[in-house]
């Protein structure tokens, strides 16, 4: 196998070849994902850098690696001997890629990157952006193919159909929906590029990306067909037999080189997910564009898929509370971060159509817990023989769901400030949790409402407060987010959203508290209609770490409500040892 | 005089000269203001309606009005027997104008509009909206001038100018900021055509445009000199020797045959303040398009500048005191809607400094308070004979600042619904007031502050929260506010906003209430920089609508802590006979 270095020479041999003169490294999968199969990792090929986040630059005569502050660490240990450098983001007034690139790269040269590793709206700003500085922009064919040897090979996992007792809707209405929609918008066909509107879009799911039930695909929707472009070999007799009721299935490559050929009209399209490579037949003047239409379709869960969603809930409060118990007596001392998550996903695995975890679980002790993207390694993993906090943020794949929850665990004695911070974050999951909106709200407007209690003791925090969640989808799906970014989607029925405010002290304690929370129509006035959440998340909070003094009577109210809810839906269902834990976890607070 | 269909007539005889189809009215005056002065009242010459918004589009054989849901009935009886017909917007699916054009006007006819009416930003995207429908657009010279006999003459009110003691900071210094950051911008120039801007920029006032004491004029700043197009006859010597310090004066039409021959190189302007007549100068490739510079470095209010807007609030409270004392002894029923703004009024002119009102007062009552654009007039101005509800929203120019309050008063004994929405009103005012927020957050963060504890109980607002309000200038400023629109601009320090929420129940009553608030810095912890709001007006709440059992002891004691400043500050200013009424309009509010 090449060395980075050895690597880096074969590339600008390549570049020389072609007449590049720098090559920019996206890191990032021809549909955009936020996680990629192993196929894609380009970064950590090039670089040797295995982080989830990052950009790479080679020139002539230099390698650059960029990461954020998670990163930088990491980042400098594994390049650390090779030709590359480090440009840590955000701080010293560091410049980013592009901005490096406008400065440092002479005004008549070029710089190329993979067409499939870019999209089309990224590209076409970064090529009027370098252009305004003589720098060229051209997006090439994928160099490093060239020099891999042994590049894992495009995923191929067997797909399952969702059956429409857990999806709800049928492919064949899902497809009526997205033609209605094209022609309101006044288009005849659109190109889907995005893996998970695919997979809602299909009925069907995949193993390509790990937590990701996803497979690589594209589809193609004209007013009277449907193609599916993914491998015809990973198909069960079965389930080709329900697919190609709607879709015509192609395989994944042709995507690139058929379109042209099967498309007539009006394009639809959403340029910041689809690659350059289908630029030159999307790309047109005569295209519409935005979101797909599967986004905002898929984003409202149906009432079927709400009952999966809800049971999702209920199991993994079930795997939750026995998991609570057993940490409850287990000996001080005995786990460390790795082994609290595998307790739990251990009682997870138990539960009737359990398929893993949703992402990667967090297990935060300590000063660990501070920090937001932590994920504990066997050597970092820290043993839990001491007073402190531990911030568990976990989720499940189910076939009729899934969920994400993070509960902050207190062993032993908390600190009057651990309680503190605790209860103003609680606050203000509590506060968004209850707040009744009216309809049309979009979710930075809510946002303020987790952050109001801890604002006014001087504390914030830097990560969105909700994301959106799919139906045994991605973890993070949109178009609707809770933060204090103007994202102008408004919150409708059947979106369901995490609820995650924290407080993190770097080097001391992390806490976040997280529900996922689903949206409702509540009540129709003379001012029009108002919305609620219904609350999914089925895990009382942490009781020692609650201080009375900071909350008001409706407070208390609402979390006994909350805690009752769940002791009454649960208790038939834990085990049978786990039946005290849960009576003790669930007991009204009461101020003394 | 000509009626009005003989204007049109006499439009559409020079639309026939021309070769013009359609001529569209927008009302607004050359610098796209809110208010503008009568020689730019087009809608209301070509059609008769003179309420403050509207569109008017003339064409061959038909004549439409739009105006908004305030002016339904207005607009209705003002073109009745003409020749024009009336559009409401924004019910029933009707077309708003453009709609309208792009729908109705045939391909291949070409719809005018005066080149002064129209700003270049709207301008281009309606042109290039018309063009896809196959119609021109075209920026004409102005049609109605042609036709309108006595037009009013270009408002030519004398200068003043504001002495350093109050603005803080000399014309050139500002002049200087200008510069920085037009280098920063990498521009050589900028074109000011906002003639508040214009007035802060220049220390200057006039009294073109009722209530708000700015002047007609264009700005020019190159990097060595500094224009104002303004009429030279408008000025005493010793404004003009104060002015030409730093400005060359320039008569104001010379603006729009002399910005060609005084540039040189990157222009930065507005494009939705300057008008069409500058784009052959200023809408090219080169330039570069933004918000006036002088609007960010005006709304900051600098430390002289919130000296006089703290001094504005201590007078308007004094003057609102001796009023409320006065109509606590007025004999019940003796008073209308506008004998009580007229009462306020008569309070206000006995203080130093005062101008007159920022805007013409709102009073109304019972159910003219439900409506919030209502404007009291001889013929609809309500007797105060009976128990109910009074919104009166009113504000004050001073030399050395200005006010804007809303207080709801209660006449009689309230309702129990009526102490509830005021309850729900206050709490929300309360919550937006007291809130603590992290550096760098922008109004739309915070607006649900002010609306969440009525929107539990099912009603609503849809105004916005807050405005920015200026130093002795426009009352409603920008470039912040606090809405549900996500306006991407931080609260900084020295910025003043309205704080008003309120609740309409149409036939009923209405609610407001109103303070301006200035954002402060606040702390600084090892989270960043927190900010905070410092409250300006000193008027008490109605203390006989609050309802006790809506509020916590924390609100009761906000509440209870404002009232006691205002006696502190007041007590030794108001009239002597007003001394009991502060008193006791400002005794805490004790729980049963």
């Amino acid at each position: 196998m090449l060395s980075v270095d050895e690597r880096v020479r074969a590339l600008r041999a390549l570049m020389e070849e072609k007449g590049y003169d720098a090559y920019l490294v996206t890191g990032t999968d021809p549909h955009m994902s936020e996680y990629v199969a192993s196929r894609w990792r380009t970064r950590a090929f090039i670089s040797g850098f295995t982080g989830s986040a990052g950009t790479v630059l080679v020139t002539k005569d230099d390698a650059i690696l960029w990461v954020d502050s998670r990163y930088f660490i990491q980042g400098a240990a594994e390049i650390s001997g090779s030709c590359f450098r480090l440009i840590k983001l955000d701080i010293d007034d560091n410049p980013d890629p592009y901005t490096y690139i406008e400065k440092n790269i002479k005004s008549g040269l070029t710089v190329a990157t993979d067409e499939c590793g870019i999209n089309i709206d990224s590209y076409n700003n970064l090529k009027k952006r370098f252009g305004k500085k003589g720098i060229s922009f051209v997006a090439s064919e994928d160099l490093l193919d060239k020099i891999w040897e042994n590049r894992p090979s495009i995923p191929n996992s067997t797909l399952r159909s969702v059956p429409l007792g857990y999806c709800g809707l049928e492919s064949s209405d899902k497809l009526a929906k997205v033609r209605a929609t094209l022609k309101e918008k006044g288009a005849d066909y659109t190109f889907i590029s995005s893996i998970d509107d695919i997979a809602w879009l299909t009925n069907l799911r995949g193993d390509d990306i790990k937590c990701n039930p996803v497979f690589m695909s594209f589809a193609l929707i004209t007013m009277d067909k449907a193609y599916l472009f993914t491998s015809p070999t990973r198909f069960t007799d079965e389930v080709k037999s329900i697919v190609e009721k709607d879709f015509i299935i192609k395989p994944y490559e042709e995507a690139y080189t058929e379109l042209k050929n099967l498309v007539l009209g009006v394009a639809y399209y959403n340029p910041e997910r689809v690659n350059m490579a289908f630029a030159s037949v999307l790309d047109v003047e005569s295209s519409i564009t935005g979101r797909d239409i599967t986004t905002d379709l898929k984003a409202k869960k149906n009432e079927i898929e709400m009952r999966g969603m809800r049971r999702s809930h209920l199991m993994d409060g079930v795997a939750y509370i026995n998991f609570l118990s057993k940490l409850n007596t287990t000996p001080d001392g005995s786990l460390d971060e790795i082994a609290v998550s595998t307790l739990l996903e251990k009682e997870r695995e138990r539960l009737e159509g359990y398929l893993g975890p949703s992402f990667n679980p967090i297990s935060g002790f300590k000063e660990h817990g501070a920090m937001c993207h932590y994920s504990a390694t066997p050597e970092s993993s820290k043993k839990i023989d001491c007073d402190g906090l531990l911030v568990l943020d976990t989720g499940s794949q189910f076939y009729y769901g899934m969920t994400d929850i993070t509960r902050t665990l207190c062993f032993g004695n908390p600190t009057e400030e651990e309680k503190k911070d605790y209860t103003l974050v609680l606050k203000g999951h509590l506060a968004l949790a209850r707040q009744i909106f009216y309809k049309g709200t979009k979710g930075y407007q809510l946002d303020v409402l987790a952050k109001q209690y801890m604002w006014q003791a001087g504390m914030t925090f830097y990560h969105g407060t909700g994301h959106g969640v799919g139906f045994n989808l991605n973890v993070h799906e949109g178009p609707m987010n809770i933060s204090s970014k103007p994202i102008d989607v408004a919150l409708e029925k059947g979106m369901v959203v995490s609820d995650e405010p924290g407080i993190y002290k770097e080097g001391r304690h992390g806490i976040r508290i997280e529900n996922l929370i689903a949206v409702d129509d509540y009540v129709q006035t003379e001012f029009g209609s108002f919305m609620a959440f219904e609350v999914l998340t089925m895990v009382p909070y942490e009781k020692k770490l609650i201080d009375l003094k900071y909350l008001d009577d409706s407070e208390i109210e609402q979390i006994n409500a909350y805690h009752q809810w769940i002791k009454e839906e649960l208790i038939g269902l834990v085990d049978e040892d786990a039946k005290a834990y849960l009576e003790s976890a669930t007991s009204p607070l009461v101020r003394e």
